[in-house]
């Protein structure tokens, strides 16, 4: 293949449009999430864009960085949902803190039914990787 | 919930399963992917259980022992198919070599139509988290 498949434009477009929201404001995330949209963070779920803004604006930082060194994607079936799956490894910088610590996330991307353009989170599932 | 989601028993019993079958013996592992199957190992993609057994049973190590830290799981949309979202992060320690490198995978399994017991892996993604 010469040119990038669809969808990994789609994955690296979306992971660039996330992470610079998340780090400029995480309370402005709950548009790419609808109410079957789950997430899994360290371990624990919660469901549905208020809860998961709530769980993302409650973690224990002020400033924070998404650094993506890697990102996989992959089209789901079925081919009619057009669903992509990303998988996102990088660093993450909080409170100016010194070395970063490294993370791996999950995005199961959706497209919006009235614009196939944009993508919605259907699943996200997140892990810190202690050194 | 008290007791555990089918989703995350299901996950659990297959990452067991496979990290088993890879460890053993990884040439065994096509039963476990099917035609439309994707690997995406390191960055390097591949299709269908011949081309990836091929690409694992190409791994420049002869033993490798995959130890699991944290296994999340989330149900996948439709309902109606019935698929599963897999995260599992790890250590994979090879060749008796002293420190483990750092693993991250995702596995969206789909259960066999005629057997809803059982689960083929549909996409896999691969990813050492080098220190």
């Amino acid at each position: 293949m010469s040119s990038k498949p669809q969808w990994e434009a789609v994955a690296e477009a979306f992971v660039t449009h996330y992470y610079a929201v998340f780090d400029a404001d995480r309370s402005q995330l709950s548009s790419l999430y609808r109410e079957p949209s789950m997430l899994t963070f360290e371990g624990t779920a919660c469901m549905g864009p208020q809860a998961i803004v709530q769980k993302l604006v409650s973690l224990p930082f002020q400033k924070v960085q998404h650094q993506v060194v890697t990102c996989d994607a992959q089209p789901v079936l079925p081919e009619s949902l057009n669903g992509i799956l990303v998988f996102v490894n990088g660093n993450l910088v909080v409170d100016d803190g010194g070395q970063p610590l490294k993370f791996a996330q999950v995005f199961h991307l959706m497209p919006d039914q009235s614009n196939p353009q944009a993508f919605w989170v259907y699943n996200d599932l997140f892990r810190l990787n202690y050194g």
